[in-house]
């Protein structure tokens, strides 16, 4: 019944330019998390005995870049709150929770990671690098607030995670494994408003993978639905490159009522991403990746964006890395319903429609 | 003259179903800190020769259903500010201090629990399970910032920690110590109004043990007083069973201004709690608790309400336990001033005045 | 390639006594961070192999009177914004880089301390004992955001650290070494707006040390700039006893703009600080310090201040101390012009010109 706690981290900094901003300047900045999001947690586990297991994750955001940890999150009863930021805030936004595992699997309650994260996030191009513009984090994995704020527990901000929820991830038979996952809205009278409820499948063989995941979330009134569908394929070709696919596609089913802006979510939208990729390792070192993500919009508005990217990663230790990317984001032309899907690359002025972002950066996790 | 320093906590999460909320509704909620209230913090000790120890402790509330660390309290210098938020926060809320310890007995400064916490705590019949609806808790522990939130150090939120205080706490002689405790008002010109000052004695035979302890808290223009006597026995009848008595009474000395309204505290507003309980161990890991309430309020209003809680616990081990618990609570009347004394878990509608709550669990200490 | 996570801090309380303040009452306070300003964070060091190390170190303050953890920051686009608390909110607030160090010195990246921190800090007269309170802490290193706040990366609160920055230090050649430090605005179109430069070098054979450092920081529309200046020197000139003497100026060159309160920073404001101090090691575990203060303020209005201090230590162990310090401030008059030069000491009512301060406390660090 020995328990053991391990503080533990990434602190990422990069710095960052970008042209192309609004009035077609540039930009200079330096970011947190460019590889990795950055983050600190704790966590333990304690062997019961049989098998038996009880563990706790605690973990926050961390922007190093000011020193600001964790983020915020809805809270309030509005019917839809598409902010980035919330009312209220968790310091350890990204898991909290504690849990049982065994023979059985594993259930965990609290704040959790909703499914799509660790299906399409096996197989993400970058592998989840820029975390904060990438289409698969930012719009299949419903971490947008301005996209997705007002579904599912949080009641605002980042839907990535959410609140009052538990989650099942069963044992792996002959490689395959599935999860499933429900976040409670917490409302009297009825289970439906501002609810979570995910499935997931998942096949892996140690090194090639595929995973499916399902969400749908409700908002505050319990009329609207945003549901999302997550898959991703990573596929060794030679043993120096791995290849990566994924597919995203999710749907706000319902009437939001009042017409809202065009860079709003709106009645029916749809946003698809298509995400391609591929590492190859130059030494034991050295990793270059090549990206590509093509995202979709229609049902309210028809827009789209595309980025590509070149990263090159390389490894002082499996805990150190330094690393330098090139971005080239070009949206279907300078109107927001297009530029609003590159996530904040490209300048929103309405001139702008493509942009190019150099980062150089160090990730160090502990 | 070496140093220790341990990351601890308690996570702990539990699904409940309530029934007879405002309007007569059902509600399922997931809750962090059933069995023990969820926390996270950082201690240590340092052996500075001839017995004399330096000591230190940080410790925040935990959130894990949502991942929200530490609590408001007030600060501002509102003449009453009966709300459990506050305008300030405190990450580390529940314990900030930094201490001597010796033969002479342990000095601690800085940010305290109350002495009624140590006295009536050591004899809760429920050992301090769904401490947020308690009342040994909320409202002889005076962690209830609706009805406590003006008076003491904080200026606002609860009252069971008290900012900027020393507290000493004798050593055990035959059984028994004393502690007192005096929380600085911090206001020029004068020592009383905000202030904090408290005593208790407490005796224990290793098993056994009783307590008593008296706290005397000002509010912001030093005219009106919060008084509170606590007292706790725990007595084991046999190897099997421990039975608990509390008793807690506090009053509101003076005129608190304006009329407020029947949800709020008024002057000379008494308020009493008894509680009975008793733990049977069906085994080394099983043990059932039975728990009985009775709160009642005079002084400005005529109230009472009364809690029947039975909880089963399995412990793992002695870091981890499943736990579950029905609780019936049962107000005077249908009105506020009844209902609000069930601290939440019957709605305040008018309409209804009983409710009956079921809690499934887990607990684990790190 | 192993790596080594400590957590690790300060807690340090006192009671304190101040006398004049306004309406020459007196006034009794408990306040954390008085011998050092109490902290609490966690750090680390990785092996690279062949003299390189991957370094990360996250720190916050710790106000361990009431609990609350790191400090806010501006960020909002204001002109200026004079004000110590800002609308963003840092946990690690003091530190949070992550960085390389090898033959070549050490590169860190996020937020740093100024560079003046580590010159002035070297020989503050009583090692930087009453942050809050000391000119050079709140004066010279631009920690006090009703003088320095507008200037700089955080746009608001402390310019003491910088966000957004990248530090090079130098390695030690005979004694001497230098350092570089830039933080970025990060605004699209230019460099120059809410910007930090800083240089520094210093000189230590181990006991004795001297440091200069400059800095210059913008405003957020780029054509006000906050210079400093600032130097010390430590010389031990018999064992017992160590001489301590800094200098540090700085100038606000341009027009802010609008009038603002003398209490407020204003065109081309100019504040010198002059620091004198001894220690006196009566034995291992007693040490004695004389301190002196001279604060002049012109180019705005013509005030000054002064502050003697002297201050006992008793240390238990190296990590444990305790300490008694009393303060004398007298201000040129009692006008504000005057009076907040002696930050806070001297009740501001426009009728105190002098006030006594004594401190009694403990420090433990972990």
């Amino acid at each position: 019944a020995q328990s053991n706690v391990t503080v533990y981290g990434i602190v990422d900094a990069a710095v960052m330019y970008t042209n192309n901003q609004a009035g077609g300047t540039n930009k200079a900045v330096m970011e947190a998390g460019q590889l990795l999001t950055s983050r600190w947690g704790i966590k333990g586990s304690e062997d019961l005995g049989g098998g038996l297991k009880a563990n706790f994750n605690l973990e926050g955001t961390l922007a190093n870049d000011t020193g600001a940890a964790g983020a915020g999150f809805g809270g309030s009863n509005l019917t839809q709150n598409f902010s980035q930021a919330g009312n209220n805030s968790s310091l350890f936004d990204r898991l909290s929770w504690v849990g049982l595992s065994g023979a059985f699997g594993a259930v965990t309650m609290g704040r959790n990671n909703i499914l799509g994260v660790d299906s399409v996030g096996l197989a993400d191009p970058m592998s989840l690098a820029h975390a904060g513009t990438n289409p698969n984090v930012a719009l299949v994995g419903l971490n947008s607030g301005a996209f997705f704020g007002g579904f599912g527990t949080n009641q605002g901000g980042t839907a990535l995670r959410q609140n009052n929820s538990v989650k099942y991830v069963s044992p792996f038979i002959s490689g395959f494994a599935g999860a499933a996952m429900y976040g409670f809205g917490e409302k009297a009278g009825e289970m439906s408003s501002s609810s979570y409820a995910g499935l997931a499948g998942i096949f892996t063989d140690g090194t090639n993978g595929a995973a499916l995941s399902f969400a749908k979330l409700k908002d505050p009134t319990g009329n609207v639905s945003l549901s999302g569908w997550a898959g991703g394929i990573k596929y060794k070709i030679v043993p120096s490159t791995m290849l990566r696919f994924t597919y995203g596609h999710n749907t706000i089913e319902g009437k939001l009522g009042a017409p809202v802006a065009v860079t709003s979510p709106n009645d029916n939208r749809k946003i698809t991403v298509i995400g391609l990729g591929a590492d190859y390792a130059v030494s034991d070192q050295l990793t270059l990746t090549g990206a590509y993500y093509n995202t979709k919009r229609s049902g309210d508005f028809d827009g789209k964006a595309d980025q590509y990217i070149g990263l090159a990663k390389y490894a002082f230790s499996k805990r150190t890395t330094a690393y330098a990317s090139l971005t080239y984001a070009k949206a279907g032309s300078s109107a927001l319903k297009d530029t609003t899907l590159a996530l904040g690359i490209i300048g929103t002025d309405g001139v702008q429609s493509k942009a190019t972002r150099a980062a150089f950066g160090i990730l160090h996790a502990f």
